[in-house]
């Protein structure tokens, strides 16, 4: 059994807050100073270039990639951690759409996180006008997986309600059309038990800075499915992906397996804080994580349906059709949002109405789904949103 | 007048080391531990996701673009860092080749650091077979600059031997024949004054962990011509350079000019070592770095050429034809470069036989020039490199 309160102790709250928001920025590890300091002086400061081998720098993308792999049932291998999600969004449809050269359309949802469909929009324009990106309702992928597709890209949870799609229904039908898939993981790893291999999953990607609690701009990583990997050309074919980076030959040959997914220099002050965080993560079963998470939601929904009429549930009922993240409707929302953090109630907003709160059972109690919930109902019964302060809409990621 | 005095006590070198493989990996700025741990308690840990905003996360990367500008001759509001430098060079190529889409060849040469090539190369190949990557010899390149070239993608200084192309003259001769020019300036920045402004460059990229000092795995930077900056399509097209990112519209808009070159999220952590050392390079002037790198490579090759006959210079004799490095060829040279190393030399080898040392007046001085050439001299007049030890081969950087 996971112990929840021994991983709680690991983080470090700010005093008086109740953060819901770990679903857009996780928090700091408390060992993460430490870890990143020591990084800094004994690592940087004193084996400077050797660092790369001495200190295992130039291991660490895929040995971060092992441990993430845990988390969504990657086999060990088929991992690697690096650049940002949308950069390993556009390595996986190039290099899905590569697999599948005789179809030109990607397959992709309205409910897809914006980035991703620009990144695949930004890919095929540059391939020509034979080229497509097709997006449907999310309801209306199922239908639309025929064998005109080349790859289907699909982030997993929707990052505005949490309603989950089917990953081993819709790679199933997607293979038996002949099509490619490429998951985004961004709201599921650590969210929800993800397993890719026993969906038979073909490229998956995600990013660490949310539920794996990386910090501002962790790395992403990405999965290519063993049987894929060695068919695999990257269309981001960096150095650190050839087969031998420190030959500095002038032609290019992919490295073996995940490897040849590398691309340039890997942030190793970035990767040394979520190190810090996947110590914690060690530690954590992802079945329990996934029923806590799922006590913790619904008694955020009992609780607010009871106190807040106003608010409308955006997200599934059924918590099996949803991640770990609850949304409600509220035409002012986004004052009432700015009125829960000035309480110290954290959650975000998005566009046109949607007040967003996730629940991670790490370092989230049900104490703080009561205390959170009290001062939303104060908030909400007067109206303690409606001030011009709240009202006006500042930059907010 | 720089201050170099005051500049080398705000590194923490390790006792007993001389370090002339900044041109690798910079030095530890002192300042960088503390600014780092701020970050993390009082920024991430404190303001959690509202960093992005009241710690001013989202504006570093072109706040560090424009410290970065100021030393390569950039305009202001030109220069923008994210991403690796191999990323960085695929998004110029990509938008270089975009505007000048009647033409098919991509023209660089075999002196250009590998992964120029292979992200080049990969990019080529998805576009198809009409496209070519023409590689040339250095001193070949001005005269396969024709009206059939694209793209001319060329690094500034050689990462071998340190010789530099006349980024002007080629420059100017590839407008001459309607070529759009991405120059690499990875070993550039930071060692030799720059001025694409001046040059009428039109894309620029490079990296921050060379003579920049920010760390193991720190951002790269790309600056696009201001008067180019608004017709550019970035072919890597992610939210972070869309015109309001945070309205999560389905149809990508570029942002206003350099903004459109951002892709995801930053690497806050990485950037605030970056800041750290940025902190010092703010107190240098260009031409005072090159004067003093200038007087230090002259003493390194008198001194060598004079101590160690068996070692062959492989760098330009004219210090106005290179960068801030020397290399010397030497058939031994790994096992030499090693013997150096266990006694506290660092530089380093590039295949088949480069002995490669990095002069980096911000942090090294005569003294340590005339001590590290003390115990070359030392190694190579009693073979002390010939052991079995320093024969075998590992993979460094």
């Amino acid at each position: 059994m996971t112990d929840f309160a021994a991983t709680k102790a690991m983080f470090d709250l700010p005093e008086g807050v109740i953060y819901l928001d770990g679903n857009s920025l996780g928090p700091l590890p408390k060992s993460a100073g430490a870890r990143v300091q020591r990084m800094l002086t004994d690592e940087w400061g004193q084996m400077l270039i050797t660092g790369w081998n001495k200190a295992g720098w130039m291991a660490l993308p895929t040995a971060l990639g092992d441990r993430i792999g845990r988390l969504i049932g990657a086999e060990p291998g088929s991992v690697v951690t690096g650049d940002t999600l949308s950069i390993k969004v556009y390595q996986a449809v190039a290099s899905a759409l590569d697999l599948n050269p005789d179809r030109k359309v990607v397959l992709s949802d309205n409910g897809n996180f914006p980035s991703d469909l620009y990144m695949a929009d930004g890919l095929l324009r540059s391939l020509g006008d034979a080229y497509e990106l097709r997006v449907v309702d999310p309801e209306a992928v199922a239908g639309a997986i025929t064998e005109e597709v080349a790859v289907l890209l699909l982030t997993e949870v929707d990052y505005r309600s949490g309603r989950m799609h089917d990953m081993k229904a819709l790679t199933e039908l997607a293979h038996a059309n002949g099509v490619v898939t490429v998951w985004d993981l961004a709201h599921s790893a650590g969210a929800i038990p993800v397993d890719l291999s026993g969906c038979n999953a073909d490229f998956a990607v995600g990013c660490t800075y949310k539920y794996l609690n990386g910090g501002p701009g962790a790395p992403a990583f990405i999965y290519v499915a063993p049987r894929l990997a060695e068919r695999t050309r990257p269309a981001l074919s960096g150095w650190l992906g050839h087969e031998a980076p420190f030959a500095f030959d002038l032609d290019y040959r992919p490295g073996s397996g995940i490897e040849r997914m590398r691309v340039g220099t890997p942030p190793i002050i970035q990767m040394t804080a979520l190190s810090a965080a996947m110590d914690i993560w060690d530690l954590a079963v992802m079945t329990d994580v996934r029923a806590k998470s799922i006590e913790l939601t619904e008694l955020f929904i009992e609780r607010v349906e009871a106190t807040c009429p106003d608010l409308q549930l955006a997200s599934p009922r059924d918590p099996q059709q949803r991640g770990s993240q609850i949304s409600f409707r509220f035409k002012e929302g986004y004052a009432a949002m700015q009125a829960l953090i000035a309480r110290g109630v954290i959650g975000d907003f998005r566009a046109p109405d949607i007040m967003r709160f996730g629940f991670t059972p790490l370092y989230i109690d049900e104490c703080d789904i009561e205390r959170a919930v009290g001062i939303m109902a104060d908030i909400m019964q007067n109206r303690l949103w409606d001030t011009p302060e709240y009202r006006i809409r500042q930059r907010v990621t």
